[in-house]
């Protein structure tokens, strides 16, 4: 079936490419920040082609048009981009040309072309490699021919912004500032441009709501060796919050102005070209040399301090009571004669049980609550149309997470809803050793998360299984759910982990059509002995004892899981109703 | 004590240096082609610091000067440069700065410094980095100052060579000129110009003796689209030999001819600027176009084909037959009442029982014969000073190979000669388990050795063990011991294993003054499953089972360790006198 919509927004936007002679227009999924998320303003690649997966690249041509996107999304996509007249690339996938190799190949075949794009939704980094890739090429920066097409296109975000006590953050604005600039300093620069929404929020511990379930406000910051700017809403902090910011030296000016005070600039600026985008590093002053590569915050903010440790261990006790009360209401619920819940059912009780928390803000991403082949989808979202009732004998799949004043949470559990097959359970424990694995890792200082996916796959290859994602991101504190450097993947995960580094850990399995498992705890970086490390699993919610082959775990896993199950009972049995308890103690048991 | 002949020989580059106007000189480990070990004629860094490692660089200014060398020599380069004046600079130990960072600071204190070095002995790579990273200094590339200096210095190499008959190659050389001849048409490179001794012996089926324990010759090599070109001693090749070469449209023209013949180069010239040598790439032509990163022969080397494979698991045969008829020989020496054997009588005899076998060649490199502290020397070699008897009570670790016209060995086993403490046991055990582990990986395609290194060295974390050495090594068939591109390595490994590539897997512990433990195997590796990879083991030799702690080892590494005994005995003891064989079928019944 044609997808009238998009094509006819296809169709526009190809006439106002023909008005600007541009033959190329590539519409990215950034925000002027290089968000990963980005508020409803930016969502200019999903209104042009319909997929709406956090990550995806379209480009339009006069012909044809192509949507780029990773593993998570292939299903979804493939889905999504049915009748649009927009080809699928599966990004990383054998064959598959990548979005330079695609153009190379198209451009040859033109004079004189000309790519555009809206120059602030690209990072320098990124339009430095098209520039380098594309040389035949002409780019124009500066067009937001999307914006032309999207008439009733929604408000600029501007939500309030406000101040995290130093007793959540841990650490003071003025001797994060220090850090910053003693970076700067070994650099040799006088000024260092910021972008990245969330390494803004940490360096003046401020939170905002400019983006679903991302804590985080748009700005940009500049800092100076005495002073330093937010560039954001004027209106989005109070009074009291700006004075407390004043005290260390820190002002506010209007969001756009950072585009007007770049064009003094001199001396020496260093910047991430990963984040800050090339329309405001063109802005820059010729009188000042730009250097490129550099990022303090992002670095400092990943290794949590021991403020933070504490208090992330209790919003996962917190967590983890809402979410050990949601297992025991539906493994009740399964044993029952009654119908199942639907799956957004099953997240509007979740949130019920969250909010019984105490300092709970809300859901640090969409929950994926998924029965049985909706769990295959890797990131699924249940809406008015797909919403599904959990279906008895099959695995529910319940990805989510919370933001309190005491951190942020993310866990995936999957729930056998009555009986399952011995195959939903050989897959179960093939997830649950990968996961216990990577929890039991020890190891030598400098070793990275591409030194340990391994232990993830193992069993499951082992099987002739694989999962097409990484097996850890890197996790916020009162900030985004996914956040760098650190991770576990097969490739360039190549910063070594330290203490203080809060990394999830969700091996998965997904059958098309039949189910998805994943297993997903967070993990604290910890000091072993000298000279080695270890994680911590703050994470406590029981796995599911219903699903597991204890005869395919080895001596070590079984007394992880054992030793594990020990923990969350003793943690969570005391916060919860006698029936829950008694429940959990069940759940908990040795294997 | 002060080590005069060094000091004497640094003070003569010193006056050379200062008659050339040279501040900084380097004196590296390479001959002209970027080899790893070298002949005579080339050890100038060896001559110059007394140094004998086959890895180290040697910075000489006016008032200091550093050798730079890596973890398997820290122990050995301590000793030999002590009392020389030479600094140990120990690469890529937490605080020490590298070549580059070490001159830029050395530089910061001089005006128009000027750096020398032979280019003949450097790569175009490391040229370009040295000059990009020390920008302010100037460079004097064509200096062989060490030959003024080394008045005794041997014969340039000049030994005979011959060709590998197709039935141990496996492959014509008109079959691996197509493929050459198809990679430079993918980078529309007219002409590949090539350097790597094995790789041009590998292209050519030629095999020579111009470097001890790697069967090369010196020669440069030039393929065009229709023709090929050996630049060596022409006296070294038989004429019958040359006439075969004819055939395929392969000439052979004097060694030092490529230096004229690449001024008149044109057209684009495809080379490895990690093996050509900078003095070379300076001399091509510049109406010629340089296309650098192309070394076909490199990729296709690794993949051993059909008859290598076949091959290389008779060379096994042979080679384990030798070292497991030495295991027993020692073994039962140790439990009589005579003194043990020296390091040198023990590299005799196996010397001796090689040379049994049929096809056998000679050495792959200097073996390695190692009593008690002496094993802790990771690269320890034997001479009339050290040579040490055998201790009772402790280790003695034999890291030997072989080359044969099937192929080419290397092994490690490391046997307790008489009881040993539990101290030992442990340690051998963990070392155990970590070879078991790699030799056990069933992974997916696209893994690389980065993401199994792990695998081998985490039984020896979990004790706060580690070893200084990479995991694993590609190993030539007829070739050099060291090649590339596959290797086990925590950082850098990122070429993914393939079939029919060969890597060695030799986790170790080192405990300086008491004993070194290796255990090293040779892994095929081969297809799994559709989409799946695991190891063939190549090498066949029992583990010591006097020092194996049963109970450390998991239900699977039992498993891996009793199958494989049974094969070793399945398949070596046919080849044994009867006392041998008794001795073997108990060495390799089941724990």
């Amino acid at each position: 079936m044609e997808n009238t919509l998009i094509r006819e927004r296809i169709a526009s936007l190809r006439k106002e490419m023909q008005a600007e002679n541009i033959d190329v227009y590539i519409v990215l999924t950034d925000d002027f920040h290089g968000s990963e998320y980005v508020g409803y303003y930016f969502k200019c690649r999903e209104f042009m082609s319909g997929f709406d997966g956090s990550a995806g690249t379209l480009v339009v041509l006069a012909d044809e048009a192509g949507l780029w996107t990773d593993g998570r999304y292939f299903i979804q996509a493939a889905a999504q981009l049915e009748g649009t007249g927009i080809d699928l690339y599966k990004s990383g996938e054998p064959g598959v040309p990548d979005i330079p190799d695609f153009l190379t190949e198209k451009l040859s075949q033109m004079s004189d072309p000309v790519i555009g794009f809206d120059g602030r939704t690209v990072s320098e980094a990124y339009a430095t490699m098209l520039s380098r890739r594309l040389a035949k090429a002409t780019f124009a920066k500066t067009q937001d021919l999307v914006g032309r097409v999207w008439t009733d296109r929604p408000e600029f975000p501007h939500g309030p912004a406000w101040l995290l006590d130093e007793k959540y953050a841990g650490e003071s604005v003025a001797s994060k500032l220090v850090k910053i600039r003693s970076a700067m300093a070994e650099r040799g620069a006088d000024r260092h441009l910021m972008a990245a929404l969330d390494d803004i929020a940490w360096t003046y511990n401020m939170r905002g709501e400019d983006i679903d379930y991302n804590p985080v406000a748009l700005a940009y910051s500049v800092i100076t060796r005495d002073e330093a700017v937010i560039y954001m809403d004027m209106a989005a902090l109070s009074d009291e919050d700006k004075a407390i910011l004043a005290k260390d030296g820190v002002s506010i000016k209007p969001y756009l102005d950072v585009y007007e005070d770049v064009k003094v600039f001199d001396g020496k600026v260093m910047l991430d070209a990963g984040t800050v985008n090339t329309g405001l590093v063109a802005a820059v002053s010729d009188a000042a040399q730009v250097i490129r590569g550099g990022n303090p915050a992002k670095a400092l903010k990943a290794l949590k301090n021991e403020t933070e440790q504490s208090n992330e261990r209790l919003a996962h006790i917190k967590d983890g009571v809402a979410v050990t009360k949601l297992c025991y209401w539906l493994k009740t619920l399964a044993n029952g004669q009654d119908e199942m819940p639907t799956e957004m059912e099953v997240a509007a009780k979740l949130e019920e049980f969250r909010q019984m928390g105490e300092d709970y803000i809300g859901q640090s991403f969409a929950p994926i609550i998924a029965t049985g082949h909706h769990g295959a989808i890797v990131h699924y979202e249940a809406d008015e149309k797909s919403n599904a009732v959990l279906e008895r004998g099959n695995f529910v799949l319940m990805d989510t997470g919370g933001h309190y004043l005491q951190g942020t949470t993310d866990i995936t559990r999957t729930l056998a809803i009555g009986d399952v097959s011995e195959k939903h359970k050989v897959h179960y424990t093939a997830v649950l050793c990968g996961n216990l694995n990577i929890g039991g890792a020890y190891f030598k200082e400098g070793i990275t998360g591409t030194n340990i996916d391994y232990l993830a796959r193992s069993p499951l290859w082992e099987l002739g299984l694989d999962y097409n994602h990484g097996t850890g991101h890197g996790v916020g504190y009162l900030l985004n759910v996914h956040e760098g450097p650190n991770a576990i993947r097969l490739r360039k995960a190549d910063v070594p982990f330290a203490p203080g580094m809060i990394t999830s850990n969700e091996p998965g399995v997904y059958l098309e059509g039949e189910y998805g498992i994943r297993l997903e705890n967070l993990l604290l970086c910890v000091p072993g002995e000298e000279g080695f490390l270890e994680f911590e699993t703050l994470t406590m919610v029981p796995f599911d004892r219903d699903a597991i082959m204890a005869d395919m775990l080895d001596e070590k896993q079984t007394f992880m899981l054992n030793l594990y199950h020990q923990q969350v009972y003793k943690t969570i049995s005391l916060f919860l109703t006698e029936d829950e308890r008694k429940w959990l103690e069940k759940a908990t048991a040795p294997i």
